[in-house]
């Protein structure tokens, strides 16, 4: 389906003292990195050291926006914020990232909401107009990069914003193209062969198997992979390999577009 | 001495359900303001509604940044911090304001430290480098605020940024420039009186008389008045008045020029 | 129907720099007061002064624990956390404000959910179970303080904890007993002399009328006032005086009993 | 010198999803811990957690307050901070691990200040003493545990409390019995061997050697070591291993009394 394909990827998930994953081996694979802003995970520092990395190795620098939760990594869903002020939470996120981007020479090429914030705004049509709303009020040139066909999706669309549409690798679809919750079994594949072929799969044909094996048609060019465990690393490592393996162009979203 | 005054002021300190001072009376008085970015007071809806009303009433918009220090108000000093890490840690205040300000139309116009950071910078030739280098890093156009003479206005001219020098209108001064304690008596003016007649003398004749009478000559056209307490707002009423009725231009420093 | 009656309201709502209501006044109305215990307001100073002055004024103190959340002062409702640590999260807070009160001389008497918590526990069953297991865990001398007749009144009851019953001054009720929505139109009296009417009703015939004018049965010993305004003070002062000149013993819950 | 060593870490100083070291190994070598109490590190569920490990391995617990400061990990000196408040900061957090420890059946044996808390409070007399009165008025039954010989053991005894003095198995000493700064060369010792004599000598003649080769008489039946790295979990087992093989009776400090 695509001629080219972007590695993407959760970065800069530490705090203070504390880190989480291998961002260093994950900088090695992926072309596009969403960095937490502070809210969730993440601090200047971290910011400002993984805003450098990524102009150094020419990776697409997003912004990973989140409820205001260090103590729950926001995963959980808080209700009651209204639409004004969840705007203005997402667009402090983005602007420190952008300064503290500027500030090393990098800008931020796209928006993805981190955890909670991101399943609420994939699902609410209200929440994606806040958070298309939020991004186009900041820079209407910032990619948002959501599932593909989500509540999002379509908000961005709407809001005239560029989409980047991502498929993960190590998570497996319902047949309407929403994700099987992490609380079912099968959620998530740790075999790093059967998430590689899924990937190819997608890529080369723009398709990839639900969990009732039905055949699901998926517009995405960034597929989404961890590095929060060594296995996963492995993962991610395995992916790429075989998408240049099969001549597939692993870049940034940013530098996608037809082949010559 | 100066042929015009910026009345200037901090502004957006409160949090949540918490406010403080009086912001719509200070609205109507100041002409440029020091908006908290969230560390020590202030949080995004509040610094997104501050940020469109200086931009409704012609107000210059500054970045308060302060350290990281909610239940200190930003007045404690905290020893420690690595001038990298301080660099980002006001970046990424200065940046969320930005892209606050971005989103409602307005723009940021100057960096006034908050606090315990104000203070140690306005000593400290070291912090105030770092200051001014995180300033000149984020945006070189940006004006650095700070009081006329101190290591910060030093690091800002040496940065090459252009430089808006505060006098405060109730606070006594030692003979070398400094203020004096508040540990001290008669650290602070309560007079609205004594106050104003203080700054006609400096922007008048570019002096103001020390805690021991002696005259000090001090290069600024930027007053800084409260908005604290019911009394603060009257004294910075009276000043504005009496700089009026001189025929003291009263406009933001972004406006100050040679008079034709 | 009671001989007796507890007035009580929120205390301790500051933080910092930060202020909420009218503490003082508050103080000289009361007999029971929920003191917060730093996640939604509160800080340890203030903990400690409210501790301080419940003990010199013979009033009951109670711990008001909430969800961490300062910027939306506990007001928003956050799904996702787990039984036992919303266990820990209450054990936490009210272990917090047992030590601070401890230091001080006093002891914490009972424990009262705040904001989105409490009426998350007030509603659902297996939370209400939670917050009943949590007072029990750390004290089971503890009273809890709830709702008359909601979810925590009967897990309460289940963990075989003492329970003080609140109604409350200002609020309609719907014809379940339930309050009616602060969206809906008179769901806040702001009439300090309705108010009282209905308090003194209540008293003497354990009744009040609901918002469809039905006459609800209330078994309540328990009248939560405010403080936050100016007209709220006055309001709870006026049913303290009314509450007196019928005769009604106005004391801590904690010293109720059946009149000689 | 001593009959019994206790072994002593730092453990629970995780965040959320963010862990630390090596605490399940750490539990099987230590004899008593310091509990991070959420301020620079810790949270209720890890409180509650440690608690319950603690009392299941007969190991003590002990209260690990901080200045406010998750960002720096409670490594910064902040000042500024009245006593009173420092206080309370500290009563806070006993508190609250007390209230944790009551609901697991475990109870709190000591309090031990972290960071750079700790560091003040083993330097000035004055905050050694704010920090012995917070303990002494949360519960006069607690143990203070302070470096042998500093401000806080002073300050702990004056206030009538007991004291556990403690020596570090891998920092050099300077010749007065403080440490030597991390920032100087030889500050830390890295190999296990080197340390493990070093115990053994303090434990066996009540001497170490400092950096200068002088003798220094510490009286010290604490041994402090560390977990954050596996070398250091090594280095932890060697040291037990060899006090056993000596015949030094490790236990924790609570159950130190005269060999019969």
């Amino acid at each position: 389906m695509s001629d080219y394909i972007d590695l993407n990827c959760d970065l800069g998930e530490g705090l203070g003292a504390w880190s989480m994953g291998d961002d260093a081996a994950m900088l090695e694979i992926v072309t596009s990195v969403n960095v937490a802003c502070g809210f969730h995970a993440g601090d200047p520092d971290i910011m400002a050291e993984r805003a450098a990395q990524t102009l150094e190795k020419g990776i697409a620098l997003g912004a990973h926006p989140s409820f205001r939760d260090l103590h729950g990594f926001g995963r959980r869903r808080i209700h009651g914020i209204p639409a004004q002020a969840l705007k203005n939470l997402i667009i402090y996120q983005v602007g420190a990232l952008q300064g503290i981007a500027r500030s090393v020479g990098q800008s931020v090429s796209h928006v993805r909401a981190h955890g909670a914030l991101g399943n609420m705004t994939d699902e609410d049509a209200e929440m994606a107009a806040t958070l298309a709303q939020a991004v186009a009020a900041i820079d209407s040139d910032l990619t948002l990069m959501t599932m593909a066909g989500c509540a999002a999706d379509e908000a961005a669309q709407a809001a005239e914003l560029k989409v980047a549409r991502q498929a993960f690798a190590d998570r497996a679809y319902n047949d309407d193209g929403t994700l099987v919750s992490r609380s079912l079994p099968g959620a998530v594949l740790h075999d790093a062969q059967a998430a590689t072929e899924r990937v190819l799969r997608l890529a080369e044909e723009g398709m990839l198997e639900t969990i009732n094996g039905k055949r699901l048609r998926l517009d995405a060019n960034v597929i989404c992979v961890h590095g929060d465990t060594p296995a996963a690393v492995a993962m991610a490592a395995s992916i790429r390999e075989a998408l240049e393996k099969r001549g597939i162009g692993v870049k940034p979203y940013t530098e996608h577009g037809p082949k010559p």
